[in-house]
């Protein structure tokens, strides 16, 4: 029995080698690739993919799996090989759904309706990408078919990112929290703005960088194991634990661009660093699921990058690099500044308290589309209605409304937007558990210490890898099911210190 | 029959990509990869080697080549199918000679070797590699023994890097050369040596790295298909006909280094650059030989580069970035400062008069290695005897003689070096030739033009790939067989000028 679960993990190493070049592939090509080498890449990234899925869909793991489950049973749940078989044989079940030759169309089509997509979001016009979409649209709905027995079509989508999570179970989440958070937005937006003008003084590149790379070291990213570079949209990708890398975006104009940017994509990459070494290039050798990556990336950047404590200490540094440009704005000011909330047209750019209503927007477009409630040509009438419903702005034109993120654009419409939401939710409540756990954790970050937290989000999260759905991950962590209220705290509680809320 | 060849073709394709994939897993780890990703990369180097190896040992490949052996012979020579079949049919033939349990023994002592080689010559002690070695010289005997009815056991492994090249024709073609450079070397060494201090000034890292880029492209490399990173040892290095990168290496403190190596991998570059889009992604996209495509390198390196001519134009663009380190250097003296000869111990650091000293002794050695006239013990004491006898210089540790190159230490003794000095040769007959069809060509390099060499290079050498054996190309582009004639007529014009020569 051990002969064939080393001979398993042997061929998962394989797979996991494959998915780690591809990544290499796509790395390259968001940082350093010349524009002359776009074609082969393409066609390499595909070549790899394809490769990828042929092992992981050989009947030779079926087999196995089948073989070793009274191996797995007499396990303990959270055993590394009874967690290692479970995730594997979900994997594999739901890799046999999908014929390789959907697969090989799913990925023919994204690829010409995200060219199509630049060049729609360039002239600012939706038409010229809308019969692309609609294609995109009945591939997402033949991808769901393939897993029968779902209760809402998006079901299926979404268990590609979150799994085990459901469109039941999201939407009344996301509908106590609208009605939460529409309120607040006015409450806050019927103030003064915080002033944050300081933060569009100019910033030249080299130190921003510099300060961001000391920034993600001090937090705890190992640069002997990861590195930083530019880019157009900053990730976080990993090709083995000893290489997880980060990439960032600096505007001269805009100091908060590469700071949170760089905290965001360091808190992905703390989460990948410490997994346990013991589940290295296997299948559970990554983040639980995208709304648990998220709520790292968020926690960092947000309930720490963005709180009082952790500027006590580093605003001096900053200060040190911009001396004229951060003159005369001391820790409130600075703190205000970081904060502002205000209206606006970009997922991206929003700050904490908008944002996830950015999110619910795109989430119940995408069920609509899915259900067929809502057909693509009425697609861009509605995300405007919605911004005008629960934003109170409407975009001027396609390029910063529908046309702005690339996801629907890149093959499949669904699935993937809740992970943001569902991060920030889960980030809100982890937090709220670490302080529990230890109460001196503001002090020790405005002492400019983050060992202790990131030792406690280790054990906690980060070194059980893919081990746990994330529901059971958030109920073992913080000892309750999900739940909007501790990020609604949060956001009372540091908000309500500037503004006049409800 | 169509069909079958378009089949055969996207497997080569595949297998084009495959070999892409593995130079980007190269170049990476060379660049920009932290310490941490080693072991990771290595495992995954291997695991795209092993399967484009068994890709093109595919049993399908053989029978198809079998079949298609009328239609190949009904067709010129020189057509681009017939070749593509003919160059195809002995990889092919190459490949299945080798058992893959052997290539997967090679590559795993090459990389324990390597390992030894670093730490050996870290403490400049050649017996802490001295087993692993003797056991890269039985591998190596062992490569050679796969491919039985050789002349001497050196030119299966010669054939790989110089295909149909053999000790019986090199040997004599290196004996003449060697009688003809000692007395050469000591003629220029008898005289005062040219002075080139000016070029161990101070030479700040970034003019440095903006000056060889903006020289590249003059040349006539493409940096819409390429670019240019740092290194430590540099390289040209092909992912497709869209992105042929070269890297380089700065030292502030001698301004030849990064100058020289640029111009050299543009050499490269230009050549993998300039193949016909005919031939893309397929066996024939690449240079004919490592001879033809060192000949290319140095050709621009040395000819062009190093001639007064070219720095008629560019020493002005140079002493703009570097007006105080080159004030009082007039051309002359900067041309003797770049041609400056001496007697040294390191090949890649040698003037262009004593190199091919250098790799005469390498060449020598490992035949004697090979055939079992001289025993890896003796190796340190052959090396240094040969040192003094050749070049009048003799090491004062190993890791100035024999730990100098890694290519022994990375798994095959035998087959590499020559390439460097028929590379030599072939540079100068091939320009030689280009200057007879077009008289002018000193002229426009004086003016800074380079179109109408590259252009006749395109032509003559670069848009062929690899459609012909080296002896071939050269017989086609020159008229002649190679010799040593035209390189030393060379030498003897160039150096004539400033030292009294026999």
């Amino acid at each position: 029995m051990q002969a064939k679960l080393n001979k398993l993990k042997a061929r998962l190493k394989t797979i996991h080698d494959l998915h780690a070049i591809s990544s290499l592939l796509f790395w390259d090509q968001a940082t350093y690739m010349p524009p002359g080498g776009a074609q082969a890449r393409g066609r390499q990234r595909a070549l790899i993919e394809q490769m990828a899925h042929e092992h992981l869909t050989d009947k030779w793991i079926g087999q196995c799996l089948d073989s070793l489950l009274s191996y797995e049973q007499d396990l303990p749940y959270d055993s590394d090989d009874a967690a290692l078989i479970r995730v594997t044989r979900r994997q594999y079940q739901k890799a046999i759904m999908v014929p390789a030759e959907f697969m090989a169309r799913l990925s023919e089509h994204g690829a010409t309706c995200y060219a199509a997509w630049i060049e729609a979001r360039r002239e600012k016009n939706f038409d010229l990408v809308r019969d692309h979409l609609e294609k995109n649209l009945d591939l997402s709905r033949e991808l769901a078919g393939y897993y029968p027995g779902y209760e809402h079509i998006a079901d299926p989508l979404i268990d590609i990112h979150d799994e085990g999570m459901t469109v039941a179970r999201i939407r009344p989440l996301f509908a106590d929290l609208r009605q939460r958070l529409v309120p607040l937005v006015e409450a806050i937006c019927d103030n003064e703005p915080l002033e944050n003008d300081f933060l569009h003084d100019h910033y030249p590149s080299r130190l921003q960088q510099e300060f961001c790379t000391r920034l993600a070291r001090k937090l705890g990213y190992d640069t002997n194991r990861g590195r930083v570079d530019l880019t157009h949209h900053p990730f976080m990708i990993k090709f083995a634990q000893g290489d997880v890398r980060i990439t960032t975006r600096i505007r001269e104009n805009d100091l908060s661009e590469a700071l949170f940017s760089s905290i965001h994509e360091t808190g992905h990459a703390l989460y990948e660093q410490n997994i346990d070494k013991q589940l290295e290039a296997s299948p559970l050798d990554r983040g639980a699921s995208g709304g648990v990556h998220e709520s790292q990336s968020r926690l960092w950047e947000n309930l720490i990058g963005r709180s009082r404590e952790f500027w006590i200490n580093h605003l001096p540094l900053l200060r040190e690099l911009f001396p004229d440009q951060l003159s005369g704005v001391d820790l409130d000011r600075f703190c205000r500044g970081i904060n502002h909330v205000e209206r606006s047209l970009i997922r991206t750019d929003a700050d904490e308290v908008t944002y996830n209503l950015h999110v619910m927007i795109r989430f119940e477009l995408e069920l609509e589309l899915l259900e067929g409630a809502l057909a693509i040509r009425d697609l861009p009438d509605a995300w405007n209605e919605r911004y005008q419903s629960y934003l109170g702005v409407c975009p001027p034109d396609d390029s910063l409304g529908v046309l702005q993120d690339m996801h629907w654009y890149e093959g499949v419409i669904g699935g993937a937007f809740q992970s943001y939401t569902l991060g920030n939710l889960m980030a809100a409540q982890i937090y709220q558990t670490a302080r529990q756990a230890n109460p001196d954790l503001p002090t020790q970050i405005a002492q400019g210490h983050f060992e202790p937290l990131l030792h406690w989000l280790t054990q906690n999260i980060y070194r059980h890898g893919r081990k746990f759905l994330p529901e059971e991950l958030i109920q073992r962590v913080t000892g309750r099911p999900l739940s909007i209220e501790p990020f609604m705290a949060y956001l009372q509680d540091k908000y309500g210190q500037w503004y006049r809320l409800p």
